[in-house]
């Protein structure tokens, strides 16, 4: 059959719009990594219907055809791009909010739905939804939860995973399980929710889930920033937090090279020289005392303090941090990694990261959640091609971090990007077993195929 | 090969120590569930090193002997429990804290560590282990994960399977995998930390983990007892505080028939005729002034209420609470359900059990962590076999928390004792699935043969 048959049969299943437009299929080719398809899908198809998924996943599955799951487009590791021959299947117009429960603190969505839109839904209700990627605005909960995303709040509410009690799922052959429990509790069986979390679309389509919600606090939120004038002296703060017990809602490290960047970009003129921006945030009860202790930690290792309650000055914090991403996307192509260490070794990770920026002769501007560990080193790319050097430099920066005691990635996924360090962190004999998952959940390998896996 | 001959084989592994001991034999057969099973297996075997489990493992393999791995013996779902013809791999004896991290806030223990001693350790620090099963004088941390145990402070500080952060495993085949991190974040691949978590020995032989500790609260407990004369008063003032949006440390309801019992056991006069008991403890910097709004709520549901500061008066509250299994152990062999509805249908699952005692005439006493919603209703049987109509009481019990959007066990295992209800839980898809995950780690269904699933 020809690519247009394909076409014309996926017209025919109900519960879908399928559209050939090149803006579609072009839109399809990317996402917020930076990379691109060397070709375009077949063509994308959006469910709007559980049903349409399965009629989608029983047709390519009767004619062995791969099938990319895709959200809002807003991965940073090329984990939902397609490519010739593939159908994508987006979930975006799955976007309906089916319940809103403030007795059990949950809600059931349907994948597509944007997760500010939940948080705002979740609001009116005294409740919120905690993943708070960056992408909060355009990404899905669908897709949150398929890459166990991430944000500034996982330093105290935990990363997707710590939301999710149940997941509707259609697997590689058109079947549908649901998976977890809506009661908080529950051990029956494998927690294939879990196995889910973070599968990056290989091991089924998630089509609904049951999240946790939280209760809103009442209490105000209370802000430090604390300016040092070395990144040693920085994370040396951090790590007396962090290591003094200490649980900020928020904790995030900019380095000297970021924060001139982003100075430059909000035209705010320079920061001092090597100057380096510590934000902390704290929202429980007792969040005035905790700030001023962490100011003391932080006028202990030499940084200079200011806090405040809530506020344009609190906000102009977070709203500076934010700016990370736009700042670094003026000065060309942005590859941004996303390396995570063990608490301790934070500042042993900055300095790597420093000695691979001296190897390579490449600037490193990188951002880290620093209660959790969590760094973003960033490279700055002219033109479409990432040059090998850069590789080398990443596949140094992945290795040092392994070497810490951490990971290839904390919170983005390994999509294509990742894929080739893959087998370093896990090892040969887990790497396998991974693989035998893989195949044990879609035989025929029609579930993003290439992706996390090189082969 | 005759078993003096397959015991002698094992008694030439280094790192075990082989006991066929009539004593040891017996124990291995029975757990803390009440049942026993109705043959001696081939071996109680301790392993010492990682290397003796990775050989006795090995052998197991290559001579296709089922091997029943166990820990402290706790379980209650008779998920440890060996018999003719089986190996069981003791890990009690591989107790060794590997390391306490105050920086990292966490710790590296030997499978056989027993959680009380962890959290002395984990005490000299600042730092406690969450995971707080009533057995955890005696259980193991490895057992603990195996089960993804729970707790009463899991209404605050979640089941065991947020506790964990990396897993050092010996596969079927002897094998040695690690899964997870020690950072606190990372997406790199499936999670198969989570995946053992609660597998219940299915899966693999946790040797060594990782674990989250936590930050001792520097703030006083406070505590509230309330006592109402109707379980649908109670369950309303809990539904009232959880649906609230608020979230005690600690909140037990006792019904009726329990606290009667509990009071008989304890000698401390009977309770006023059918009284229930709730507990609830806060424990954060504004415990008091959350213990006073959970008093006004109770008092709004007709509750009397008291309220302490820490001190003796909270303390036997406690006890009380945790009198209830001794207190039932008097009265017969005892059978502990553990079903967990949403907590929405706290009080629905109570008139449910209400009216499975009517039908069924039988008493069930039951208390609940009614944060969670998870209830233990225990069903008292004279001699050791269990009679047909308890076992229909708790097929209507299963049934009844599955319809409420529930569980059949919220924090103990399906082990042998809840095998036969669990594809009415999962479906027979996900069963399936399960199955065929269980026989991709373990092809030759060595790993504790019949336990969770039936066939």
């Amino acid at each position: 059959m020809s690519s247009t048959d394909w076409v014309n049969a996926l017209r025919r299943i109900s519960g879908v719009v399928v559209d050939v437009s090149p803006d579609a299929l072009q839109a399809a080719q990317a996402d917020k990594s930076g990379h691109i398809s060397d070709s375009q899908p077949l063509a994308v198809v959006f469910a709007t219907e559980i049903d349409g998924v399965r009629d989608v996943m029983r047709f390519a599955h009767t004619h062995h055809i791969p099938v990319v799951t895709r959200g809002g487009g807003s991965g940073l590791a090329g984990g939902a791009i397609g490519q010739s021959g593939e159908i994508v299947l987006s979930l975006e117009r799955m976007n309906h909010i089916l319940e809103i429960s403030v007795e059990d603190r949950l809600a059931r969505v349907q994948a597509g739905v944007i997760n500010s839109d939940l948080l705002a839904a979740a609001g009116e209700h005294g409740l919120w939804f905690a993943p708070d990627p960056a992408s909060r605005q355009w990404s899905t909960v669908g897709g949150n939860i398929a890459t166990n995303a991430g944000g500034l709040l996982c330093a105290k509410y935990g990363v997707t995973r710590e939301s999710v009690l149940e997941l509707t799922v259609v697997l590689a052959d058109g079947r549908l399980i649901r998976t977890g429990h809506r009661s908080v509790k529950g051990v029956t069986g494998f927690d294939l929710t879990g196995l889910f979390i973070g599968s990056e679309g290989l091991l089924g389509v998630i089509v609904e889930a049951t999240v946790k919600l939280l209760p809103i606090s009442a209490h105000p939120v209370s802000t430090l920033s604390a300016r040092f004038d070395d990144i040693g002296h920085a994370t040396r703060a951090c790590q007396a937090i962090t290591g003094g017990g200490h649980t900020p809602a928020i904790m995030e490290l900019i380095d000297s090279i970021s924060l001139r960047h982003i100075h430059e970009y909000l035209d705010l003129g320079p920061p001092e020289e090597g100057e380096v921006l510590l934000i902390a945030q704290a929202d429980a009860s007792d969040a005035t005392e905790q700030i001023a202790l962490f100011a003391s930690l932080c006028e202990q290792a030499g940084g200079v303090v200011k806090t405040s309650g809530p506020g344009p000055e609190a906000e102009a914090l977070l709203h500076l941090r934010r700016s990370m991403h736009p700042a670094m996307e003026k000065l060309g192509q942005v590859l941004i990694e996303d390396v995570s260490v063990p608490r301790s070794q934070l500042g042993a990770m900055f300095q790597e990261i420093r000695a691979i920026e001296i190897q390579h002769g490449v600037e490193i501007p990188t951002v880290a959640h620093a209660a959790d560990g969590n760094l973003h080193p960033n490279f700055i790319v002219q033109g479409d091609v990432v040059p090998e050097h850069i590789w080398d430099a990443a596949d140094d920066l992945f290795r040092r971090a392994i070497a810490l005691g951490g990971t290839l990635t904390g919170e983005h996924g390994v999509g294509l990007l990742k894929r080739r360090w893959l087998v370093d962190e896990l090892g040969d004999d887990q790497w396998q077993l991974q693989r035998d998952i893989k195949s044990l959940f879609d035989p025929q390998g029609l579930l993003n195929p290439g992706k996390v896996f090189t082969h």
